[in-house]
């Protein structure tokens, strides 16, 4: 199945920078998938041209005059800035011209935008950010992690549902064990949104498997973690900072003395082949799921290899069918809610 | 000063094979301290026994013929298990015939006893649980960890106040920095509980430094991290999990052929020393704070040199008279909301 990506070319850190070396790459890769780089004409084209490379069938540029600052306010990014790349690239979705639109910009910002653009699909009362984290042995999905910061029983109910429906569809999963996170797995604990999302959470068909905790997460006893967008935005972030501080602390050992700088050049290609297990670039690409419509987040700062991988989440998406499949099941839900 | 600690003998997952071990250990190296090991009188003179040690002095048995299961509800022990070795710990706090109690039982029956026996500090709406995790280059402090699900705005206030004054009184930091945990460091993130407990903490003359994020948690940009108790426990428990996964996949890598098996043998001392930097175990003892005494909780599955580092938690809390120090903090901030 042919795709076509539109790429909010401007987006992130390192803007064109990162985007276009990454566009060109994996058009290598991915023989059927095509692109829409979405910015300053002059720059993209001075960018791919960089990359010994010019527009082609598979890669056009779709000018787009303004860009979305990475701490512009969302409000303000949707009111003001409607020939954003942002922008541009996320109406390329809603128009039908691409099937799918990657972001390494303001989350805050393409959030609104995209869901004033595509919309939520029928029966989503809010979407969510989901991603993959690295386990013990594989991975996690977790969602919310920062969209919604408060959030009813109903819309962790709905989490679990469109949590399990991307990773069934994507990973060939036939039944996800969603779990949802809890500060213990006794039924007492947790607050009453807790439990009565729990409740909710069981009268679906999805795989439900009851509470987890936050040590859980990592331990492959669950596929999909449900939770608020506060607490998950705050796992995400204590996940991010203790590996960078076991990181330092590592390097810091090595570099100790002449005998630990030996050691450290001994174990270097372990070191190296046990961070590429957990290379954070490899789980680059965050879903906002439950929009009528397939959006990407890249990390704001990630590489040339983090921003592919973020474009082929976007493909998969796309060939799986996830919103469709979003669609019909919270469609089903609905139905048994009303029977 | 002479200090006395009231021991739960038989709480954790391990009992009197680490309590007991632990108790003679630290004797030996605090000379004016003196303990109280509560439990079964049998089952404690025959560990003692097994360390060649018996009553004397410093080291006392005082006889409690229940205990308080691991999994035991917290409303039921506190009803039912009026002689366990946790509640006789405690009424030792409360009759004055220790200085402090540390337990490695079931944390909810802990703090509910506790609360139920030596009541809260006044102006201290309600105790939290706060500990110390390691940071890059030190450690920061946590709260709350799990005490309270829900959290006021009010009680974030408090739980500010309290954390501050801990830190400056046990590591002699005058003005120590803290932090609200939030999802976004810009003034507008956040929900309106956490907008206006940052409002009440800057109204304080703590050392209000504004949010912090979870990945900041371990950046030494504060001393002092404050939040509520859902989150809290899930950021500690995530933290844990993490660290799990990075130290098994590393040993997995360092165990693939015998040339990685040899470069472990090389980094081992740095590995070893790495470790010890990170140690879980130096940083065990959480606080119960607020209340109208020191009661320290070491983790279940703490082993004898963790479970010396809570008593020695216990020891520094009553030397520098935290529970006074909080007691009159608290008092100044009431008497200002009043003023």
């Amino acid at each position: 199945m042919a795709v076509t990506v539109a790429i909010d070319a401007m987006g992130g850190d390192h803007g064109p920078a990162v985007t276009v070396p990454a566009a060109v790459a994996i058009l290598d890769e991915i023989p059927d998938l095509a692109l829409i780089l979405v910015g300053q004409r002059d720059k993209l084209a001075a960018a791919l041209a960089k990359q010994n490379s010019q527009e082609h069938d598979r890669l056009r540029i779709q000018h787009a005059a303004e860009t979305v600052a990475m701490d512009e306010l969302p409000a303000q990014a949707l009111r003001n800035k409607k020939d954003s790349s942002m922008r541009v690239a996320i109406n390329l979705v809603k128009q039908g011209a691409a099937n799918a639109c990657v972001s390494a910009g303001n989350t805050g910002a393409l959030m609104a935008t995209a869901r004033f653009v595509l919309k939520t699909l029928p029966g989503v009362d809010r979407p969510a950010i989901v991603t993959a984290w690295p386990t013990l042995n594989g991975h996690v999905h977790i969602l919310d992690l920062g969209a919604n910061v408060d959030c009813s029983s109903e819309l962790l109910q709905q989490f679990g549902v469109m949590g399990s429906v991307l990773v069934s569809a994507i990973h060939q999963k036939p039944e996800p064990r969603v779990g949802l996170l809890n500060i213990g797995v006794e039924d007492i604990k947790g607050n009453t949104t807790i439990k009565r999302a729990a409740e909710l959470l069981r009268a679906t068909n999805i795989n439900y498997c009851g509470y987890v905790e936050g040590n859980e997460i990592f331990a492959d006893t669950v596929d999909v973690v449900v939770c608020d967008g506060f607490v998950g935005n705050v796992a995400l972030k204590t996940m991010e900072g203790v590996a960078q501080m076991i990181k330092h602390n590592m390097k810091m050992e090595f570099e100790r003395n002449p005998f630990t700088r030996l050691a450290a050049l001994v174990a270097l290609p372990v070191m190296n082949a046990f961070r590429r297990r957990i290379d954070a670039r490899r789980y680059n690409g965050a879903s906002l799921i439950g929009l009528a419509g397939t959006v990407i987040k890249s990390h704001g700062g990630a590489d040339v290899l983090a921003f592919q991988y973020a474009i082929r989440e976007a493909v998969t998406e796309v060939e799986q069918k996830v919103p469709l499949r979003i669609e019909r099941e919270v469609a089903t839900l609905l139905a048994e809610h009303t029977s």
